[in-house]
């Protein structure tokens, strides 16, 4: 959820000052819109790790537009007025009328992650809130709200160093955090606690967009532009609520995350063998061990056309008994399959306790070709995000240990592949005419998968991103992740 | 919102026989249209008290219909299978396909409502659970889905009733249920915690239909024709999915609520002088409680148009000081409001702590007067119970004594007090060109508050029905009723 905001993207100074003009007129501009349509209310929820910027964009974007069209609120301690009545009425009381945007410091989902880091309740009570806090932004956005929620994010290391450069500047020393912050401890809580509402809490209807908040250009230009997208596409549509648009930015924030790969990391012939042979027999040895029994495992194979699935999930099988597992390869959906929900076709394939299930593509295929290809509508693959954490969540509560793999290759690898493939009578069938289709739709592709890894991807089920332009690198990288998980899980039984 | 699941409704055999066929053709005519079209699956849950006759209301809908089509599920225990996946699964493996219907019995609300009466865990987990189940339905819904939610009840009185003339009949005496049943202590919990779950889960996607099971007859006919309705209604829509339409049936069952009141009774003068001092001497007194300081009081008051809420509440604030209480007259929004969520009107004048809020007409015009009259969608007002019932929990929640009235005359009443309204000048303003309009709309209000009462009435904040063609006996019974909550939460505290 969080791996595309600890990346270290910046944005220079000139490129900051050539977008920065046009971006403030146009938001200017679709405020002045808001304001004229006054057809709905825009809020604006702020979160997110301390020191990643979150006041300081915001001041920004009061700079940028019309302040007297912006509420800011800011809720820390509750005044006597508020605390004699229920918690939700500080809210309300702040609530943007029609035409205006109002934006939410220390809102809900503060309170709510604050009181489980400080121990002051468990996660039932924690889900508690969160079920609250849905119910509010679905009623919000039913009564035509737009929502925006933003999570600024600093890994631990982004956060110290940043903590500390605060500290040592006298302009900036007043904003240092609580002395808490400064223990990792207290991050490490934060963003798992963090993690947790995020993944239950991002919704089509009021979906989170996570931000890195190192560099201040970048974070300032990337905020702009997905509240500008936002708007200018609810301002337009004719639809008597504000939709909630799908907004571009963070796709093109997310595919960074594939392109900060370095995918031509090499493992040399002698070196695989070895690797191999040892992860395969150390797979072999866990899924032997008595705790096992207690667990199902799950592997998700997902990537670009050619990549190296099928040769991965070999190496994998290839330590076990065919008996210890079973492959599901995804293709179309059967005519049974067609006429019942999405998710049933992979519910029927759930590994009962001991079994292992690999998925040759998956449930994934919502968000990736069913998206790009429109194979469903925008509504659909918006909602697929939540839907497939509540599934997720569902599996690991019951003792799945679910590793999932994307294999990432680059366009000329690819076409090389394509072109051995077809030169190669016994792997002609591999290639087919919608495989060149599907290169045209490279970025679409690059897109959806950085948008998949950014909502889908979370302590309990981790995306794993394969560098796979070196097969021998990936198989083994795929293996040893494998173990490592299981590994992990086993560990803590 | 058990309430009119409560007064003995029955449909004599004759009645029965002569609904019977055209019923059963129309079901089984439906049925091949849903299979014809095989756009969205069907899904009824059924739940409700041991004894109210789920079991034969099922077995007779696969007599009326092609059993072929219909796919009935129970989940006693969990099987070898089940119990080694995630607890959703022996769902999701039962789900019907498009164009067939599926009944589920002991379904996830049994489970979670099981679990909750047997103490095998508390409220937080019991929300957790229905969380679930909303997030499970409106997956469901999304998907296409037509969800029905039956719930069959009876009264203690009735229950006791019912199992010992079970127990009694040979043929039926295999049906009886565990003995815990015969037990009230067990009735009053399962109550309470159903309770709890119905209003959390009475969505517009997915409404729960309250079904009195005294009477084989009733039961069937209402059952039957809530399906049909729905059914016929979700085929005839143009919409790729199946829309839950809003089935007029649970309104005609309903008004019977409004109709099962002895609107005559009387209180006599004196009599009505004696009880009226004492009651308000007694509210005197409850308001000065030091227990109060932790409680504030919201009195709601609706009824039918001069069925003498004014009176009412003067005869409330007839005791009080003043500065102790305010009135909040409800009539069309303002500017102000217009731009915000509906809820917004009435979150600002939540009384603090130690306050009292009388409200003239309430957030209840949304589905009473809006719903009527058309000023807002249906889909608005069908998701406002829900939206209620949350607002109304988070009052309860911290603390708020929550009352609410509503005052019922009949027709002649009505017609009567206007005509002396226009008869007398100072009363001439209070009638207008809009209340005779009303009138004609008088079924229309009766369906409106029927609905309102199944579906927001509930142990935490519910409904009373005021019998107020005598105004006398009205005033003391909303004096007294509102002494006896009072006195209630404070015992409590």
């Amino acid at each position: 959820m969080f791996e595309s905001a600890e990346i270290g993207r910046t944005i220079d100074k000139s490129t900051f000052d050539a977008e920065e003009p046009a971006l403030r007129e146009a938001l200017l501009e679709a405020q002045y819109e808001l304001r004229q349509q006054a057809r709905f209310p825009v809020i604006v929820l702020i979160n997110g790790v301390e020191g990643a910027g979150k006041g300081e964009t915001v001041k920004l974007l009061t700079e940028w537009m019309d302040p007297r069209l912006i509420q800011v609120s800011t809720f820390d301690l509750q005044t006597d007025e508020e605390l004699a009545r229920p918690p939700a009425w500080r809210y309300w009381r702040q609530l943007p009328p029609k035409g205006r945007m109002g934006i939410f410091f220390g809102n809900w989902y503060s309170q709510m992650i604050q009181g489980r880091v400080n121990g002051r309740f468990k996660d039932a009570e924690l889900d508690q809130a969160i079920a609250g806090a849905e119910r509010l932004e679905r009623m919000l956005s039913d009564e035509g709200a737009l929502i925006f929620k933003f999570w600024f994010h600093l890994s631990k290391k982004q956060m110290k160093a940043r903590l500390e450069s605060l500290r040592d500047d006298p302009l900036h020393s007043w904003r240092i955090s609580p002395l808490d912050w400064q223990q990792s401890k207290t991050y490490d809580k934060f963003v798992r606690h963090g993690e947790r509402v995020l993944r239950r809490t991002s919704r089509d209807y009021a979906p989170w967009y996570v931000v890195e908040g190192v560099d201040h250009h970048y974070r300032s230009l990337t905020v702009g532009r997905i509240l500008l997208e936002g708007l200018q596409a609810a301002l337009a549509s004719p639809q008597r609520r504000a939709a909630q648009p799908h907004v571009a930015p963070v796709s093109r924030q997310s595919s960074a995350l594939l392109a900060s790969l370095n995918l031509n990391q090499r493992l040399p012939r002698d070196d695989y063998r070895h690797q191999l042979a040892s992860e395969q027999a150390r797979l072999a040895r866990l899924l032997r061990e008595k705790k096992m029994r207690r667990h199902a495992l799950i592997a998700v194979f997902e990537g670009n056309d050619a990549a190296g699935k099928g040769g991965a999930i070999r190496r994998v099988t290839g330590a076990l008994d065919p008996r210890q597992y079973r492959i599901v390869p995804v293709a179309a959906p059967t005519e049974e399959e067609r006429a019942q929900p999405y998710l049933w076709r992979f519910w029927r394939h759930v590994p009962a306790r001991g079994q292992f299930t690999i998925f040759d593509r998956s449930w994934y295929g919502r968000v990736l070709v069913e998206r790009v290809e429109g194979f469903c509508s925008e509504a659909d693959w918006l909602r697929a995000y939540g839907e497939i954490n509540d599934f997720e969540e569902q599996l690991t509560d019951a003792g799945v240990i679910l590793v999932k793999f994307w294999l990432s290759i680059d366009q000329d690898t690819q076409l090389q592949r394509f072109r051995e493939r077809e030169a190669t009578p016994f792997k002609r069938f591999k290639i087919t005419e919608e495989d060149w289709r599907n290169r045209e739709k490279w970025d679409d592709y690059a897109d959806a998968v950085g948008d998949m890894v950014d909502r889908t991807s979370s302590g309990i089920a981790p995306w794993t991103l394969v560098e796979a332009n070196d097969k021998r690198f990936a198989r083994v990288k795929v293996l040893r992740t494998l173990n490592d998980r299981i590994e992990a899980v086993l560990a803590k039984d």
